[in-house]
């Protein structure tokens, strides 16, 4: 709880709910006849409405991305460190808009929604979406709030994925694409990881194929491991090693096989349990099978400089030195396809220590770089308005 | 199954029991009063006694190391690929000797084995072992078998750990110390695998408290999930790239939240479901907790050096470029504490692609150097026979 808000923050803020009629037809062959989207801004948009710039949310993100909801929150929006007055994204001069993506667990059609022809939340009946569907989503959002074109979409990790998409799909509708800590698409050791993450939440007897909802339970053990395996990827080795090294939790060993012995093991149970209390089991397979699917270069025969031919937005691609999930060769290989392709493209390699975590920890060196590109974006917005 | 046993195989082999009914003082302050030891021999011990080898085996691992139990066999031992005529640790000159350690459940004393107090398999009552404990359980079993002194020890990965015990622990009573693939100590991040595996098992509701015995169940899918977790960090990111990409089970997506959409997925399934059927889920929380513990240095305030200052024997280290497991930097860190103790060492850091495995691979150089150094003890131990 901040006593007082501090002055780069954008301070109290209010989702809103946004709610569309006209069916979309999603990429699986399915349709939503209707749904809603939560969302939040920050700043004002301009009179030219030139100053948008949409955020994307990665797996377990949302539309809270700054500020804080009321003096009693704990802690502000999850990227409220790069949001804000004064900040890489400056609330001065954008008019930011974030939500929760369509399949999410925090206010938006998902899984734990109710589903209009059952009565009952749709659980595994919600069908799955993939980025081209956010991003479809997304721009009909857009449209909802008078905005033919964002000055930049922004996201790391998951969300980088969404600008990439957002510069294919839409292309006459972005001007910057920054795509920070993300990958044109997942390894098979991503797939693997993630494969293990919805196993253990399947293998969880609460789970209940997917209909716990009903049973007025959820499967917490298996969101837990999920969250566990996750969580161990988005650290580096090196910095897990700094932070709990061999640790233990009392003096000296217990020598019992269900004792915790090391202080890693009860921040790892600890992350899992509150994670597993915060969000729905459907919602992460499903995040976790976006992921998977992402591929804009299948559809070219994997050329994904193909895939990015029409695109006309300027790109800005940054990745962390440690980051082993989503490493900088993911980058440069997006990089790569960019250049081939002819586009504009600025790319910056962050030597951070703390993995693919790194896309949300503000230091400087990437704060200096994220800012002097979305400043020039500003300039160029305040020049054509 | 082999047709005909081929001429570098050690052939048919018949795994023997040594029962030990002299106490056992074990690390965790608890004794085991009598227990039985599985293990194998090939080769002929020499007329001195002078040219035993022990191998150690890692994580899922047991006696059986080379050749087959039948023609029926479809598979020869887990590490036939380095022993036989001819082959690196060539049977014609040594005497090799292998054993399923304390805690393993393919023989020897263990979990599912009858406690003698009780009538009912040990389960979770079975003590919590380390590597020095194994140490000296194997002490015994050289014993047993008349050898004072091995010419060498030998083991990958948690194997390896045996062996760098080995030189600690009997100084005299070792010549040798080959340690491959392996690290003085698990990283924070390692310990961390270890724990999902664990919490995957114990969360499993067939896990009974480690008691599932009684209940004729076992927790099939805790195990599944834990071998699945520990097969991706066995395998490097690039060669499970090369072995399965993103190649899809079917032609297209299916767009089914529970649905198996990519091969590797269908792979991990597969190595899991194997896996669990044939390992005991008590023994392998004793297996990571033995890796865990494992840190020679502790009792000396973290100096590796000063654990290793009574040491003998040789030593040959060797890691693998792409195992990220136990990354050539913690072979490194031995190597640096073995020079600092001005103990005699031979490295090599082998470029392999199979990530962590690559210890059970024949790649060519690793199979040269491998060799050229157990040529040398044999030679050695020709001259004193």
């Amino acid at each position: 709880m901040p006593e007082t808000i501090p002055p780069d923050s954008v301070g109290i803020v209010t989702p809103e709910m946004a709610v569309f009629d006209e069916p979309l037809h999603l990429e699986c062959g399915k349709q939503l006849d209707s749904y809603q989207l939560i969302y939040e801004t920050y700043g004002e948009l301009n009179a030219d409405r030139s100053n948008a710039v949409l955020i994307c949310h990665a797996l377990s993100g949302n539309h809270h991305v700054a500020g804080y909801h009321s003096m009693e929150d704990r802690k502000p929006g999850w990227w409220d460190s790069c949001i804000g007055p004064g900040k890489p994204i400056d609330t001065n001069r954008f008019y930011v808009v974030s939500l929760n993506n369509l399949g999410g667990c925090n206010g938006s059609t998902g899984p734990n929604t109710t589903n209009p022809a059952t009565g009952k939340p749709y659980g595994p009946d919600f069908p799955v979406v993939t980025v081209s569907d956010w991003v479809a989503s997304q721009a009909r959002l857009a449209d909802s709030l008078g905005i033919e074109c964002w000055a930049a979409v922004i996201g790391g990790s998951l969300g980088g994925m969404q600008a990439l998409q957002w510069s294919i799909q839409f292309p006459d509708r972005i001007r910057n694409a920054l795509i920070i800590a993300s990958t044109p698409k997942l390894t098979t050791q991503n797939i693997a990881f993630n494969e293990v993450a919805r196993k253990a939440i399947t293998s969880d007897p609460n789970f209940h194929d997917g209909r716990y909802y009903e049973h007025n339970t959820y499967p917490s053990k298996g969101l837990m491991l999920a969250r566990m395996v996750g969580h161990i990827t988005y650290l580096s080795d090196a910095s897990m090693g700094e932070k709990f090294g061999r640790d233990l939790r009392n003096q000296a060993f217990n020598f019992g096989l269900l004792d915790v012995e090391f202080e890693i093991e009860s921040y790892l149970h600890y992350q899992g349990e509150r994670f597993s209390k915060n969000f729905d089991a459907n919602t992460y397979l499903l995040m976790t099978r976006v992921l998977d699917y992402f591929d804009p270069a299948r559809k070219h025969g994997g050329n994904l400089a193909a895939a990015l031919k029409g695109a006309k937005c300027r790109f800005f691609v940054a990745s962390f030195t440690t980051d082993w999930r989503f490493s900088p060769e993911r980058s440069e290989e997006l990089v790569n396809a960019l250049l081939e392709a002819k586009k504009q493209v600025s790319y910056m390699e962050i030597d951070a220590p703390h993995g693919h975590d790194a896309f949300l920890i503000p230091t400087p060196r990437y704060m200096d770089v994220f800012s002097a590109y979305m400043n020039r974006i500003a300039e160029e917005t305040k020049g054509a308005s």
